[in-house]
């Protein structure tokens, strides 16, 4: 995208940038994995997508990954279900099945229904997709693994836990920003120095993104409705005097996920030099606005 | 209590009974076993109970548990934790101690915050109970072994899958009812015939209750505010006809557990000889208006 829009119009430095320039190399790793699988005469693997909605955002969502799953090499196969109560039982069959390597439930099944609880279904769903399953990386076993800076599922340290889907976009995104990640510093200490400030604490995205910037050495500002936390130095610390302008005016990165329509992130918040990255569906930030500050770089991902 | 009241104010074979009584031979035995491991040399199990509210019921509730160990034989330590940010260290402190056997957590720790994404914390920290540890059977394993009918942890089916205790003291209630258990007939066929209606449907009363009665041949009404489904013969139907009503009317066991003080099941859809379990922290029902209707059993369990 950078090199349709005119840069003229930019302050100087300033940058938006399209996260599919930071996907290629991976996508080329998996295809020349498959492509080596092949090789040795061992079928592709099998992604199983499980849609059970008619929200059009859905659907499309289940047609892009049938897309690239092909694109990459990797078989994939739709299971359309009509009833949401049916889900579990697919789901559990497609756990199950030696022959299926991955699964890929796509959200809201129920959605945010009214209950007495309060519950939402779909949590439940999250976390019944098997690990060995689960490429999104979403079970409580990887999220909880990630939390408590537990990095293999294995005691024998072979087999490495899958990290949150879009939380890992957004540190690959980060990585591939040079100012953001110091590789010459010892694993552990990449981000050092480094405030960041994440507007979303769910289990999705905002709070696995938390942990994985706080594993890496940041200083990492977790901001929701009625809170804010520091996730600094292994540790969960509450925010007493902060509010999300103060956390926000001193962060060299800063990440959106509001699923809210009307809210904006003020733009005289963000410093110069800032990294803006936003996950939500919505536009949290206002682009032309940012793009006004010098040295600011903006990343969109569609979630 | 039922010496206690006066009988002549119930209907014919009305009765209202404490929980306690049924509770006693359960008790009893975990005394025996007990006594049993120290006469072998063993030490009684440890149960860490974690405390991080100022609520006066978890502090009750905590009070209790210890009360009941110490009358059981069971070794009982609670944690008292100040900033329920500390409480996901603590919990997995417990979890990977391998002198503590049990571990009950007294929520709300975090309650219903007001959250971006509406997830409540405290349905992570329940995810987290290793199932090693976890008494009171919530973890999502347990959980999802229920609703799949697995009775067994492991595949040589030494160890039983624990349930999710205070669904099952429901069920303890029901089998020492003679007329809602039969168990002549085999097992997952004794409530068969039976007819019953929860009013919640969360995972810690309502969805594992409504399995655990399916599990053993009961057509099961489960109500929440949106939804009615039926689980019956292994498997979710919703219900489009049904109303609460009329799922009432036809059932002989009703269980209400609605956390709203304002909410109170009209006593003339209960019909003779039924009985009605209400596990909520409120009076759901009107105990003296269903107690004037012939044949009704009324229990009512502190939750």
């Amino acid at each position: 995208m950078s090199a349709a829009n005119p840069p003229k119009q930019y302050a100087p430095g300033a940058r938006k940038v399209d996260a599919g320039t930071t996907a290629a190399p991976f996508r080329e790793e998996v295809r020349s994995q498959v492509a080596k699988l092949k090789q040795s005469g061992i079928e592709s693997p099998l992604l199983v997508g499980l849609l059970a909605n008619t929200d059009p955002a859905a659907k499309k969502y289940a047609e892009w990954t049938g897309k690239a799953c092909i694109a990459d090499g990797i078989r994939y196969e739709l299971r359309t279900i009509e009833d949401p109560i049916d889900v579990e039982a697919a789901l559990c069959d497609a756990n199950d099945d030696p022959r299926v390597h991955g699964i890929i439930v796509y959200y809201p099944i129920f959605g945010q229904v009214e209950s007495f609880s309060g519950e939402s279904q779909d949590d439940y769903l999250r976390d019944t997709v098997s690990y060995k399953c689960d490429v999104e990386g979403l079970c409580h076993q990887y999220r909880s693994n990630l939390y408590r800076n537990i990095r293999f599922v294995d005691r024998e340290h072979t087999k490495k836990c899958v990290l949150p889907c879009t939380a890992l976009s957004v540190v690959k995104i980060l990585e591939s920003v040079e100012k953001c990640y110091d590789k010459s510093k010892p694993i552990g200490r990449h981000m050092e120095g480094q405030v960041v400030t994440i507007i979303n604490r769910s289990e999705i995205v905002g709070r696995p993104l938390a942990a994985m910037l706080a594993n890496d050495g940041a200083e990492v500002y977790s901001i929701d409705i009625d809170s804010i936390y520091l996730f600094s130095g292994g540790r969960l610390h509450k925010c007493e005097g902060e509010t999300p302008e103060s956390c926000v005016k001193k962060s060299s990165i800063v990440v959106t996920g509001v699923p809210t329509k009307s809210y904006r992130l003020p733009s005289n918040w963000i410093k110069e030099d800032t990294t803006v990255v936003n996950v939500a569906s919505f536009k949290n930030v206002d682009e032309d606005e940012i793009l006004q500050i010098p040295g600011v770089s903006k990343y969109t991902l569609l979630y």
